[in-house]
């Protein structure tokens, strides 16, 4: 087989990107179109096309055939953009309020026509500024349990499961994850980014060998649980929010693994978010109130998951067993203590690892940013490490109260 | 993709058979070979091919397009005479001398030409005659430890172990186990083989719920866990011996799959004999002499596999994790775990399922028939029960004295 990267790919630009959407007949005329790339440029194009006349838009996702990040040498397939598509479909089939509208997918040029979501905001932004959304943790539960359900064991006849892991191996994207998020992290690794400043609680939060057993256990769930297909990569910065919408963007790390790393992506991104509000909010009480509604988001996320799949295990489940007392209930709290222990891995990568997050690289105060950072391994190593012993969600939420 | 069945696969006779050995210049002419039919029929053909002249032998063993078990009304994938030659091929890299030479394999008509093993004996009725076969336990340590870590994800690069899992889906076969060994034995199904006389026995059995829950865990296990490349059907019927030499055959149901899936199953089936061998064995002295040497085999086996994949993993070893104290030895725990469960399913559906076991069903006096595959049943469910409390190898050996 032709790799992708040899067939007809180039890169779409603001003048050629018309061209992707003038069958569509979605417009009135493409030519009066303005066309801007708003992508972080990364991985991806991203254009967004505007009709004054008529005030409709799209946005057209090209991925690139390399990870900007580190320059042009880390060659990244351009599968990911099939993958993705693939994903959000499926997605659509269950939760199509919960995703954007996909219009048009391009396999050879490796490009996604989809839904406009300007009008919304990415969450990862919006939790740094104080915004509340109430709907959030109903809305992602309700993502996760529907995805989740509907690509498990639990629904699917085992040959359309094989099938489905067969078309969602995606071996480039999964070994992402596997080295920055299960590996690197936990090791003197090159791709970590630690300051000066608190390399040395890092170097002592590397001794701990207990923390490394756990986490070398949860890579290998990672790397051999398939479990359902998951999004892959369910932090605050692949969802998009209004104060009565949320769209799951992004799924290009979608593979099929263990149903917990979704939910402790997301967990864990609440999180970081949780901690580094004590920079961000300078009233207390504000701080108090945020906190809160992280807190019972993430309630609304786990209870609305755990119903749901319960629920449909029992009203769509294919899964002999799972008219058996108990059988569905076990399974949720397996899921229960994998949410933990990713949410721990998922909050040490973002701390010390490559890709690290703005809620706390934005603290101007250096002080407190490496004691939140110290806070957040901490946190993530005692995920990792009580996994098993924090039963229940609200053992968790005492065990935040504590942090 | 046309399916296999529409290619131009034709079943071999006892004189098409010689055109397929022909092109390998194996036999001197083969218009002089004496050909025979010897497999059991159910799903495959298997064709002993002998030359008087020189003394030389071969097998050709091609796979039916239905199991004929049911008739020919069950159509099963010829793609699983594929599977076993490439599984074949696998294990000849790493333990040669415990596989069939494999010499041809045609894809398109589903056979392949292999080393001759009439000089051995299949060992369930090798068991079953009360012979002792001193390296029994070492070799089957041996070639678990060998196939099972050189296709798990401590030696596997991802994108290999992805390959290899893409490669050996075989739904086809796995469903059979699903079904077979993980759910009906489990249910009051039409695919069970109970007599009048123990029905109600196993109405009883089916009454246990934490049994069932137990069970249920272990089949999730099956088919989500993807640790290693499986024999995936690793019974007393799948080894031929003889004094000094060990042959594991017939994988076809090889898929990666949850490693004490393979140790579990030949356990299960020394057990079977272990308690079958009260009814074949007259003397008492005979009796406990042959069952310390099925305890020995186990005792063995396992130390094998355990002490050879612990040194694999920290010599040829290339998951980053493993060189922190435990990791790998934890994992050899899950395995000890998983092993017994899966050596409890085994027990049942061999006792009651569609597929019995000579062990058992040859015993002639119908009480004491009836008597031992109670106690099997009880033995299985005990240990599917209690995996996680039979901690190592000696608590193990104490609980099969209690048998």
């Amino acid at each position: 087989m032709v790799p992708t990267q040899e067939r007809s790919y180039r890169a779409l630009t603001v003048d050629t990107v018309r061209s992707a959407v003038e069958q569509l007949q979605y417009f009135e005329d493409v030519e009066q179109l303005q066309v801007s790339e708003i992508g972080d440029g990364n991985l991806n194009y991203v254009f967004l096309l505007e009709e004054p006349a008529t005030g409709k838009s799209l946005i057209v996702k090209q991925a690139l055939p390399y990870a900007k990040v580190v320059g042009e040498s880390w060659p990244l397939t351009l599968d990911r953009a099939k993958i993705e598509y693939q994903s959000l479909q499926k997605a659509a089939e269950v939760v199509p309020n919960l995703v954007p509208v996909v219009y048009h997918h391009d396999m050879e040029m490796a490009y996604t026509v989809m839904e406009d979501l300007s009008s919304h905001e990415i969450l990862r932004s919006a939790l740094i500024n104080g915004n509340q959304y109430p709907n959030l943790g109903k809305d992602i539960g309700t993502y996760t349990a529907q995805t989740l359900f509907h690509t498990s064991d639990f629904y699917l006849h085992p040959f359309t499961k094989k099938a489905l892991v067969k078309d969602f191996l995606n071996p480039e994207l999964c070994k992402i994850t596997e080295d920055l998020v299960f590996t690197d992290p936990f090791f003197d690794h090159d791709t970590n980014e630690i300051s000066d400043e608190i390399r040395p609680f890092v170097t002592q939060f590397w001794q701990d060998e207990e923390l490394k057993r756990e986490a070398a256990k949860l890579k290998l769930q990672f790397l051999t649980e398939a479990e359902a297909l998951l999004h892959g990569d369910l932090h605050s910065g692949s969802i998009f929010v209004t104060a009565n919408s949320t769209k799951v963007i992004d799924p290009e790390f979608a593979f099929v693994g263990p149903i917990g790393f979704d939910l402790g992506s997301f967990l864990a991104n609440l999180l970081l978010n949780y901690l580094s509000q004590e920079a961000h909010m300078k009233e207390k009480a504000d701080l108090q109130v945020f906190r809160d509604f992280l807190s019972d988001t993430w309630k609304q996320t786990w209870e609305t998951f755990a119903t749901q799949f319960l629920e449909l295990c029992k009203t769509k489940g294919h899964f002999t067993f799972s008219s058996i007392k108990g059988v569905a209930e076990e399974f949720v709290d397996k899921v229960w203590r994998d949410t933990l222990g990713f949410a721990g891995c998922e909050m040490v990568r973002r701390t010390i690892g490559l890709a690290q997050v703005a809620d706390l690289n934005t603290i101007e105060d250096a002080p407190v940013q490496i004691d939140l950072k110290q806070k957040a391994l901490t946190s993530g190593a005692a995920l990792i490490k009580n996994r098993n012993e924090i039963k229940g969600i609200n053992a968790f939420l005492s065990w935040i109260q504590e942090l």
